[in-house]
């Protein structure tokens, strides 16, 4: 450190412990509780910025959803504004049946800017980043927030997806990939190639609508769980840890949680054997 | 192509083709016309997701803003939420200041998700998240929209930053580097490592806060341009291109517009000499 601050202070702030974290206590969060006090009806607001957030949290608050309907209306949304949208615009679309307003004004259609991991950038899976929108939303505390986000990633990272199947579209069924990675261009290729596909098939694009739903579901998982009781998160996976204990603690050289692999498949002899690797692009 | 479908028709769905794009003919857009027919006022919409979007694009116009203010509002706000929050809040306290609603009740604290790539995983830069969901709110045009935000990311890749500092700090200065990548994890390194800095110190935080006034205001200059005239994308770099021409148009394997060689530093003697390469991680 260049600036006398204890390193595991920092290191705190900085979130790259890494490790088992334990949610506790949500509820009051998810029924609206907000970092700033809020003021009552009527009461002037006391922000640095009230012209942008007059009562910024007012009227947010989660309440229990079925996930298979999200699976179900995140499928549907997906092909009118891509996966962030989709994802984004049916867990909207639910709360909005249940509760109207403030759900019903929000303008779900900005969220279409994230697919394809960004304007078809390839960077955060727009899946991912609709989801974690969703818990930035209804998650006000720092914390929380990143272990929720933290949960529905490292799930992603890991998990052979896509599970859902339409209903009306019968017994099909298309080939599975484990992402390796929060990446949309790392997670596509992937899965291109596990089913031996081309980018841009219908296929893959039907790939990605069902990715939708199951994100979708997995996100209303978290959060009504969230909602009932303590949540906990499973942690990085043993070979980021490596990295992170190295690179993150000592080094200080690295910020992230993604998987290492995806990205740096090859390693120079100074490093020391991983516990398990993620496979290389 | 596994279904018959044209290789440069299904290249030109995903925006693969690269190359120099041209926006033509925004005004309308940037005014608040939408993909789909709006319902006037009192009538009801036919949206397929009535619950979710009834008026969705309704009164989210922008106007011109003062790039230099959005730089100074986003550099103040990105202490209270990190980048994206900060980029996102600046801008919209300028919008909220001059037209109140529907800009003063939108939940800013939602973009808080976004610090560090997303809860601290370090994949998208959350300036960049920001800017490409400002982008989303005001254009509704899929393939305007994705040309802005190929201009704020490219710019991003490849300038020298941080730029912005703060007058009440008199003529102090910081290391500037190159991002080469959008990704946090990369831009963040890249800038520790040429400002001989920890990752987590106070003069890297200052460095992001600095870099979401720039941001900011690269954001706000080109809606500005966007609003007035048609505005250009210069076109991915000589290297990516040379990477698509192969993987996005032959091959079909990759997704994206990211800097190959960020990720993909050392490549296998198949592949052709590139006119320019970015430096490895």
């Amino acid at each position: 450190m260049s600036n006398g601050v204890s390193r595991r202070k920092m290191l705190g702030s900085m979130g790259l412990a890494g490790g088992v974290s334990l949610l506790a206590g949500c509820e009051a969060a998810l029924h609206g509780a907000s970092e700033q006090k809020r003021a009552g009806p009527g009461e002037p607001t006391k922000t640095a910025a009230p012209q942008a957030r007059p009562d910024a949290a007012k009227g947010w608050h989660y309440t229990q959803l079925d996930p298979t309907e999200a699976a179900a209306e995140s499928y549907r949304l997906m092909r009118e504004g891509g996966c962030m949208y989709g994802l984004f615009a049916g867990i909207f679309s639910l709360l909005a049946k249940s509760h109207g307003e403030p759900f019903r004004s929000f303008p779900v259609h900005m969220m279409k800017y994230g697919e394809g991991g960004v304007g078809l950038w390839g960077s955060l899976c727009g899946t991912l980043n609709g989801a974690a929108a969703i818990i930035g939303l209804f998650e006000p505390d720092k914390k929380r927030r990143q272990d929720l986000i933290a949960e529905v990633f490292a799930w992603y990272e890991r998990t052979e997806l896509p599970n859902y199947s339409p209903k009306q579209e019968g017994e099909d069924s298309l080939a599975r990939s484990i992402a390796g990675s929060v990446l949309c261009h790392v997670s596509v290729g992937k899965w291109c190639e596990a089913a031996s596909e081309d980018m841009g098939s219908p296929n893959m694009k039907e790939r990605c609508r069902r990715l939708t739903a199951d994100v979708a579901a997995k996100t209303v998982e978290l959060l009504n769980s969230h909602l009932k009781t303590s949540c906990k998160f499973g942690g990085l996976t043993a070979e980021v840890n490596v990295c992170v204990s190295c690179h993150g603690k000592e080094l200080r050289d690295s910020l992230g949680k993604m998987q290492c692999g995806s990205c740096h498949p090859q390693l120079s002899k100074k490093h020391p054997a991983l516990p398990s690797k993620s496979s290389p692009p």
